[in-house]
């Protein structure tokens, strides 16, 4: 039995997101039915972030298991020859032990939120960012943002239907940066909540916007409480960049 | 009698083209039956640079006529709104004087050409790169694009269908960087013949692969010969950057 680890970029808007489900595609569905095309195996696949449906990909990390030993260069190839009427590529593919779990395994977990901030709308990128047309103050942002580092109860930016056991979560790093008219804001921890990122984003929108203080923003990760959320970033904007073994 | 003159972002991939044709959808076709829906007036825009099929811009610039006065600010917010269905976007509206043409005023068109050169194909970008596979030297590309910066009989860089009276322009500007995975060339020029940038950097990538020396580039343009050129690369890694007046 030979085990793959993959690395994966997608583009995740025509998906309802990493996890199979019958009603709509899936990347996990299209990449198992490209394995299943080459190899004649049935496999599952397992992938380090569950994104959900919008949300885009440049590092997505999967492992799956083969019967038969596969030179991995010839299974990058054969994946995106048989994915090429998806915006699904498989980057790298390697070899690797059986100790290797693509979700249990990782130590880290690495996103990017884009948003535009201009008048008019993206052309080009249209379901790759949020657009947000009135001016955000990104240093502002980045003040909230290194508010809430460390280990907390992230109930507040956590979706109602997150069924992780506990809320708690340490953030090793939230960075806004502002280029020109695009903003960036890179998150990175072991691992994090159902719509952990898109609740903060939304919510650091609102100190952008002048709407809430630094403060404010702490103050609503202390009241534990989904309610004080703000309303949450699009998946558009949303990027899984890398996972660290 | 009043001009505008707009600055506009688009995905050029479901356009036959900036110019109107009867069969299928052109940028510019969709821009006058914006500008028709909001003022209620029928316009013929001229834009700097007519791209071709697959070809992007990022700032396109276009002037047109109204018989009444308008804010600048409405003229684009009301494009942008009947323009949502189509991937263009106006990012600037401008009061000019009757003396500005698009086209005619221009002093400087500039123009990028993104490779995306690694083995695996694209998935966010599918259809604005070249994804070419095969490693190139971007360095050496460089160096060939600086042999034949200045004034030039550029026949062997011209469409054969190519209209310009003249195959003389003065090249200003012809610059290629590697970044990681992307490979940027930008050309910047008065004005550029029918094809110019995809059949200059179409060459360029033979000089990348190493089939040519930087010298056999520049003996190619002096060849004056289009049967010389390399195969032209592809409309979707091309850009119009900017237009200076």
């Amino acid at each position: 039995m030979a085990r793959f680890k993959l690395i994966i970029e997608y583009d995740g808007t025509p998906f309802c997101g990493w996890q199979r489900q019958s009603e709509r595609m899936s990347v996990q569905q299209a990449l198992e039915e490209a394995i299943a095309r080459f190899s004649g195996e049935t496999v599952t696949t397992q992938a380090a972030g569950r994104t959900d449906a919008g949300v885009h990909a440049l590092g997505q990390v999967a492992h799956f298991d083969l019967g038969k030993d596969w030179d991995p260069f010839r299974v990058r190839e054969a994946l995106n020859y048989h994915l090429r009427s998806y915006p699904v590529v498989v980057v790298e593919c390697q070899a690797v032990g059986q100790d290797f779990e693509a979700r249990f395994s990782a130590t880290a977990r690495h996103y990017e939120y884009r948003i535009l901030n201009r008048r008019a709308p993206a052309a080009l990128e249209r379901n790759q960012v949020w657009h947000v047309p009135k001016p955000l103050d990104a240093a502002r942002m980045h003040m909230a943002a290194q508010t809430i580092l460390g280990l907390h109860d992230f109930t507040t930016f956590r979706s109602s239907e997150c069924q992780a056991k506990s809320p708690l979560r340490t953030l090793d790093r939230f960075e806004v940066s502002g280029d020109n008219e695009v903003i960036s804001i890179v998150a990175s921890a072991r691992s994090f909540l159902h719509h952990q990122v898109r609740s903060m984003v939304g919510s650091l929108k609102l100190v952008g916007e002048g709407k809430w203080s630094p403060a404010d923003f702490r103050a609503a990760l202390d009241a534990a409480d989904r309610r004080r959320c703000g309303a949450m970033a699009p998946a558009s904007g949303l990027y899984l960049t890398g996972v660290d073994y």
